[in-house]
């Protein structure tokens, strides 16, 4: 295929991508296959002779699109949302046609640039401390990683490094492997699933700091086991706050957390993976008071900045921390600029090598949408998410299990985990919306996250009256069969 | 920004592209720019209100191009390739709109499912052993990770758990810490920086294996290393080999190393990260001879095959050593598919949680090329670099310095390091070509790698006669400067 051909075919795809958003309301929000499904559909190895693009594009609505689950549908509810918008899009293709792999300055000039410059005006929108800021002078800075897994990641390994330094110029006689043995790492009991992987990576040992009723960690909790694990000899290195955790939305209490982290020489992270992007409306900005204690703080526009995946915005104050904690410099990777305090080689930010010139999406989204774009795509969300939370409070069946604050809302019927299940495996069997469940404390509740770009207010009351009648069908055939009992 | 108005930015964009592809031979290689040349081009921060496409889309050509690398210019000869090509654009453009987030089978059974098949496919085209492939019920497969970085470093952090467990279970005095303190992994004294860096993020020791007179390891280095380990109580656990070294793309004897890290339970690992498409070859395909003895292999179709970046295809025999390394279950990531044998949750078998539909792009390049096409690809830039060798060859005040096997070509002027850092200078300073040095030993050389899709003879010509005009001038200087003397 030459630029010519691309010219054409290129443009029929534009096309097929505005056909498919702007019609997937009318696609199953979640696929009928099983597994398996794809493989007897394709031949068993690759063919010999180029086939046309003709051919392999048929085969996007043949194959392909049967084993899809339509994210951007305004029928999913499920996980949280996943970014998406036409600049974005547009950005991306750029990002493909010019194709650099902006590992270090010189490796692309512009790619590491514009991710700096750009992660400051982002970290300006959500009104971040200077100190982590980059511009002219800063110690600090923004970095975009591929998820917020790999910047819990990164920061926990940099917790680890600059913690095994200090211990070892205070206790010489002690071995990294010895000091390794002792750090001890905390998150919530609700923290992600990624924040015990990191340490599983990292080799280090992590605890669950108990929440409150309301799901969130206070300072007095983490207090508790510092002390108890400092008397057992343990050393505490790393805390990883969460605002806006993945089952229920809540927030830890920074504002307690952090004093407690920078006297014990804790390195604070904040994961603020999804809640990130709705601290640019002034008014849920106070939901990140306490940043100034952090070391690293990360936030996905990937999630609902509407900047298509992958986009996790990071910042650190202090970039060598990060820096310092793995740089190697090959030969092949070096170039005469780099010990320029201006140059920011940003291989050494990250876990991989190379990367994509993701920056060009985060522009073109915050100048097509304008802040003021944005935050109305944000309040539209948390306005639609307490419309459902109001639906749900109006019927008497149902109980709302945690404070709705963003877009999430979760609700159960009252009574038993099992009848929950029954009706989450009603509600994705029919496939008219798409949710996924969670466990807060004991109980087995339903988690209803507003996700697509377009989703209106209909989608929501179609949503609820669907899961309302579900609830109807599925209760009523308990009754009947309590009565043949 | 709705779906009529990306119909026609959509396609003004993939005109942009097609005209900055086919005209990229008329942009010089290598910026300008000085560090910190792009903050002042654009605002302090977002704009409040929406900017139009137009506005956003001007400044590509001002604010963007003047600091771009131009990785696929026929010119660029640094590093090693960035793959690139149409049928790839086009894939990711769909990758784009579909926008799903592939972490679990569920949340997308096509992008879970075309991944697995196709990366058999290509495990059949390289010719891997079976015992790699999904296939209906194998016990391997294929994964798409981001980096070779990331396959290195998920390797080895299987090969650690595995270990760990494994020592735990001879000699359940010792704890993890103690164990951990033990452990050791080896590659070459070539191989790449991402080996050294994955050892310090696992918290383990590394050591080089000295490679020979032609940059390779053999099995004798690795048994006199791994003798005196172990005689000292430390534990070997990992072996990373190299086909295609970064500075000189040299390649380690697996028919000697494989044996004995099979018989002293030691995870091989191959990083063919460039030389791999070359495999495709039959030809090449003798160099990849011991891949029989690997616990996992990987390579870069992002490199040399013509998939833009990022698709690194990385192989396992055992899908349960990745999986079982840190498999973490939350109830929101659950789904009722996931213990059957045929479903795979590839989040477990990466760093990240989310991931990208990125196999489109592989199935696509594949299909739209097929093997023919992409052989051809591989042979014509193997060709030129003997071409380029031959060049070299003829003038004898040249040497070249390690084997051309495929596509690279590390050469040299007779004499001292300063001399050869000074044509590099004058070389890259001139930006009509661009390069990168590396170090073979204690020499200074330069690397010529050929990179772009579209380059030709005729450049590979033009780029020979502009290194030796500049040696001329740079020798004449020389004797100017000792005349003066």
């Amino acid at each position: 295929m030459d630029a010519a051909e691309f010219r054409k075919t290129g443009k029929e795809m534009v096309d097929y991508i505005a056909d498919y958003l702007e019609k997937i309301d009318k696609r199953q929000v979640f696929p009928d296959v099983e597994p398996g499904y794809l493989r007897p559909l394709i031949p068993d190895c690759a063919p010999q002779d180029p086939e046309s693009f003709e051919d392999v594009f048929k085969d996007i609505e043949k194959i392909i699109m049967p084993g899809v689950t339509h994210w951007h549908s305004p029928y999913f509810f499920a996980y949280f949302p996943a970014a998406s918008s036409f600049p974005a899009l547009l950005a991306d293709m750029l990002c493909g046609g010019i194709g650099c792999v902006g590992f270090s300055w010189a490796a692309s000039p512009a790619c590491t640039e514009l991710e700096t410059v750009v992660l400051d005006w982002l970290g300006k929108m959500i009104n971040l401390p200077e100190e982590f800021l980059a511009g002219k002078d800063g110690q600090g800075g923004g970095v975009i990683q591929g998820s917020a897994s790999e910047a819990t990641l990164i920061s926990l390994l940099a917790a680890r490094t600059k913690t095994i330094r200090r211990v070892q110029s205070e206790k010489p006689e002690l071995t990294e492997a010895e000091i390794m043995g002792r750090l001890v790492a905390y998150a919530s009991d609700q923290a992600h699933s990624s924040v015990e992987r990191a340490a599983l990576i990292g080799g280090v040992k992590i605890k669950n700091v108990p929440s409150d009723e309301k799901f969130t960690v206070c300072g007095s909790a983490l207090k508790k086991v510092l002390e108890e694990d400092k008397a057992a000899g343990l050393i505490p290195f790393f805390f990883c706050a969460t605002l806006g955790t993945t089952p229920c939305c809540s927030f830890d209490k920074l504002l307690e957390l952090g004093p407690i982290c920078n006297k014990e020489n804790i390195w604070m992270h904040i994961d603020a993976a999804y809640a990130g992007s709705a601290f640019i409306c002034p008014e849920f900005r106070h939901l990140l008071n306490g940043v100034e204690f952090a070391d690293s703080f990360n936030f996905n526009p990937h999630k609902w900045l509407l900047v298509n995946f992958d986009c996790s915005a990071m910042w650190v104050k202090k970039r060598s921390d990060l820096t310092g904690a793995f740089k190697l410099e090959p030969l092949y990777l070096q170039h005469h600029h780099q010990e320029s305090g201006l140059v920011t080689d940003y291989r050494h930010w990250q876990i991989p090598l190379g990367r994509r010139f993701r920056s060009l999406k985060l522009w073109f989204v915050l100048r097509m949408y304008g802040v003021t774009g944005l935050q109305e795509h944000i309040r539209k969300h948390v306005r639609l998410s307490h419309q459902f939370e109001q639906l749900v409070l109006q019927d008497e069946r149902f109980e709302i299990c945690a404070e709705v604050i963003l877009g999430l809302v979760c609700f159960r019927l009252k009574g038993s985990n099992e009848l929950n299940k029954a009706l989450l495996k009603s509600i994705n069997e029919a496939k008219k919306i798409h949710l996924v469940p969670c466990h807060l404390r004991e109980k087995f509740v339903l988690r209803f996250a507003v996700c697509s770009r377009t989703v209106e207010s209909t989608h929501i009351k179609f949503a609820w009256q669907h899961i309302s009648q579900l609830a109807t069908d599925l209760l009523k055939t308990g009754e009947q069969n309590q009565q043949q009992q």
